[in-house]
């Protein structure tokens, strides 16, 4: 598949919303209420972040991610990702694809280190992927996330250094 | 001492900035830029918080703390909050009477936990009161924090349990 990678615009979000829609409805994986509004999740997926990404593969959107700061000035050096992939385009390595992207737009961005804050222990296919791509569990914040299936579950706070010691 | 503990409203932010000014300032504890105006600060620390509160003696402000959830929906059973005491009444217990009223807060507000996501590791006072009064380091982020003497130093997830299992 010739997967194509590119910063999203504003009026990109249309194609994004159907898989944003998607996965926090199910509840199982981001903290965003079920009942997030379109304009609501382009203020949280676009509008809030440095930049927003896409994939797309013939003209169709199949992932996005965006990409902030974590923390303000002081912490800004390391930066923050979330990534979504549409049921139709699940288990083709298109996380994988997203998430080194991610690692090179953020080294080019100036950023030293990644950080996720709220990995849903129950996601346990989102957590051996970041960990396959040199994420580690640095902490684990007990019941975090109310899961929509499965009630209070534990949260990873995951870490990855992307420029190495001089 | 008389402290007395209230809600802080819109004017009272002209009370605050000063103890504000000077911890942010000073560049070792919060992440905030140097450079912060004060109409950033109290965007910071009185619009974008859910509550603010402030403690005062004889009608001067010695100290404050916001409070808020920590994530959205599925994670906003976990508060966090910021504590900030006026150089003058440092050594007081004043940042203690801050910390026990607001977990107090926290639980009149429904709250299950509270978490404190960057808590500079070289801030000893500080991980030893919060470990005091019950918090635990949950984990380490490596390098979080660019301290203004020190360059870049951990920082501490810090997490306490307010409500008992049931």
């Amino acid at each position: 598949m010739d997967i194509r990678i590119r910063k999203a615009t504003a009026d990109d979000f249309k194609t994004i919303w159907p898989i944003f829609q998607a996965i926090v409805s199910a509840g199982e994986t981001y903290p965003y209420a079920t009942t997030t509004t379109q304009e609501q999740g382009e203020q949280i997926w676009m509008n809030s972040p440095m930049a927003t990404y896409l994939a797309e593969f013939e003209g169709k959107t199949l992932g996005t991610y965006y990409i902030k700061p974590n923390q303000p000035s002081r912490g800004a050096h390391i930066c923050n990702c979330g990534y979504m992939v549409a049921t139709e385009a699940r288990n083709l390595g298109l996380a994988t694809t997203l998430c080194r992207h991610s690692q090179r737009v953020a080294v080019e961005s100036g950023f030293l280190a990644m950080q996720f804050n709220l990995v849903v222990s129950t996601n346990t296919a989102a957590v051996h992927l970041w960990e396959k791509l040199g994420f580690a569990i640095i902490g684990t914040v007990p019941k975090a996330f109310d899961h929509a299936r499965l009630g209070l579950v534990d949260a990873h706070v995951m870490y990855k250094q992307l420029i190495a010691d001089s």
